[in-house]
């Protein structure tokens, strides 16, 4: 007996989460193109051509810019094992769930973790960053950008400075952040990055474009790729601690991305396709326009919801633009609440993890969803389910729409 | 200064090579839906739907079959770093290329690997096999099931029942063979086997199906999983090593695609989607039926080759239909002709890797592209790129259209 389901045909949503968001429809229709061999020149083109679009999103020189095949997690990992080798030293400043994800995975890897924590809603100084550093001395500094678990920011601007100076090697998880903020990679002396296409970059999740500078190359270059077999890499064989994967090899990964084009994985022509459009998306807005977009909902959003009577979450100096955290009311039910935006009005919402589990909110305006119009209709919804839950939330909309026809929209 | 590129625009073609291959258009709509959230009851129901979904194709009562999100390759290292612990010895059965991926893969995991070789276009008898167990005592045996690069397919239906009387794992990468030919998980008693939407399935690549029984599953749930972290795993948690992966632990994916929903990657939606959809397509035409249609094209196009005078590559008992080698005449230069496939007829066929390379061509009839049209059309293109390179080949194109006649087609 087969049994097959029915069509695919799932509801129209509003996705005003931590992500996944909604993906802009001209990603959907590039996704729609049809396949070309891995090695057909239309195809590796395509492939230059993306790794010079994420070296204009990352606002970087790195040659190195390219994708990982898997969701953003992949490309914190793929950075991380080919970096981390048994016995590192890595400091991760914690200050949410992702950097806690970063120590495990350092771990994994063999490194020797220490992290320094900050309460959930706040981010760590430089000062409190470089202390850190002068105490443990570690070789790789490993940090999130923004963390949307807290909604927070972590400044990079100085960090990458001070990494220099005490010979550290500067990773960072944008994943959160890329395409919503300013994410410049060699103004800030970032050695690595990552990042995911499913918040502000308005693709699927499935796909992770990653940055590498030259300090970062050479250490791939020290480690050891494959012990034996068919095809050693071209690129690089050093005579470290082998890498723990394949599939996360940036050293065959550059073997593939780069001239040599020596096979690995088989590239995801989709996703690569997903990924060069949302990319040419945000260029052709304009890096900084986009920020503004994202900063403007931001603001409107959180006039709205103060507005209403509510209590936004975490220090506002460094909450991300795209995702809102918002203490949900004494005596209210939280995933009530949810269960109503999700099913009465077809909006996503975001719950909480960890220490702000059932204690607020997290609600994303994110990359193509990130538009006047859903933040009116979800603050006019969460504000029509907020009574029904039994909390008189004040009018909050024409607070946000005053917001916007401020900045003349 | 923004470079943005030319809109999304790849050229036609018809892809016989070894994968990747043309994407059923139902499948490319199926990509083109929109987002929900990965919590979303509705998403939540089509991740329990294409885990039904691959038991059925996978001919297997496995609760655990599902998708990990990456290239084929992804599940591969996804079933090898959560079950091979450093210092376990690892037979591996290298007939062709991917066999020396696998055997890499386990070195990189901290395996002690042993292989075993055959000539490329050859595959081993079970006593071979047997033999080597009795030699080795490997506690995992992990082989190709249809090498591409060989377009050999090792018979599997007595290997299960070897490893259970000698207490070996038996993990099979069904990379090319799932959809193109049988691949009966349970009756072969094969432990864990992983794939790729790209070849058989008419998928893009970037999600890989795998499926693991509960010895398996054991296994994993012997090794540790995190050292520290917020959020340990509700599943498992054992005293072995730990598994050097957060993305491609087993026991978090199986934590993410059970009951408990533990956040992990976000699941790649529309790659999902994709694979939800081409695995409904092969069900819906039968698997046998599916097999058959792979069978009858490989008929058609050996006898069209042979018929045009050229000489087939390899073992044809053990050849998989699916993908055919054939040698490169004397004094014809292989990619010359490859060169005016692609650009005179947009038609790709492959090349080759290792000690078949400039030896022979590849000629894959997969999926959605394995369709009498194509196999015709390959072969008048064929005939005349391999006049125009100074072979005088015989018209094939007949008879291969007579094998299809005499199959009422």
């Amino acid at each position: 007996m087969t049994t097959l389901f029915a069509d695919l045909n799932p509801p129209p949503r509003i996705l005003m989460g931590p992500g996944p968001v909604g993906v802009d429809p001209r990603v959907l229709r590039a996704m729609a193109m049809p396949m070309l061999g891995q090695f057909d020149p239309a195809f590796t083109a395509y492939m230059n051509e993306t790794m010079e679009l994420l070296r204009q999103l990352y606002r970087t020189k790195n040659k190195w810019s390219f994708l990982v095949d898997g969701t953003a997690r992949a490309g914190v990992e793929a950075i991380l094992v080919s970096i981390v080798s048994p016995g590192d030293k890595v400091l991760v400043p914690v200050f949410g769930r992702f950097g806690h994800l970063l120590a495990e995975i350092c771990r994994r890897c063999g490194g020797d973790v220490v992290t320094i924590d900050r309460e959930w809603g706040t981010v760590f100084t430089p000062e409190e960053i470089e202390a850190a550093i002068k105490q443990h001395h570690p070789r790789i500094l490993a940090v999130v950008h923004g963390d949307t678990s807290t909604t927070q920011a972590q400044p990079l601007d100085e960090i990458g400075a001070l990494c220099r100076k005490h010979d550290v090697l500067l990773y960072t998880d944008a994943t959160a952040s890329l395409g919503g903020m300013n994410v410049a990679i060699d103004d800030w002396k970032v050695d690595a990055a990552s990042s995911g296409l499913q918040k502000c970059l308005s693709g699927p999740p499935g796909s992770s474009p990653i940055t590498i500078n030259d300090r970062i190359v050479e250490v791939v270059k020290r480690r050891r790729h494959v012990e034996e077999g068919i095809r050693p890499p071209d690129f690089i064989e050093g005579d470290g601690p082998i890498i723990s994967s394949n599939y996360f090899d940036l050293g065959m990964l550059m073997d593939y991305w780069g001239e040599s084009r020596l096979n690995h994985h088989t590239e995801a022509t989709s996703m690569l396709y997903a990924a060069r459009e949302a990319v040419r998306i945000v260029l052709a807005e304009g890096l900084d326009a986009c920020f503004a977009r994202h900063r403007l909902a931001s603001d409107a959003l959180t006039t709205g919801l103060t507005e209403m009577g509510l209590m936004l979450f975490g220090d506002q100096r460094h909450k991300m633009p795209n995702v809102t955290g918002v203490y949900i009311p004494d005596g209210v039910n939280g995933d009530a609440v949810r269960g109503m935006m999700l099913n009465d009005f077809g909006i996503e919402i975001g719950t909480s993890f960890g220490p702000l589990h059932g204690k607020i909110w997290r609600i994303g305006t994110m990359g193509y969803v990130c538009r006047k119009e859903n933040v009116l209709i979800g603050l006019a919804a969460l504000e029509t389910c907020l009574r029904q839950a039994g909390f008189r939330a004040k009018p909050g909309v024409d607070a946000a729409l005053s917001v916007y026809r401020g900045a003349g929209q």
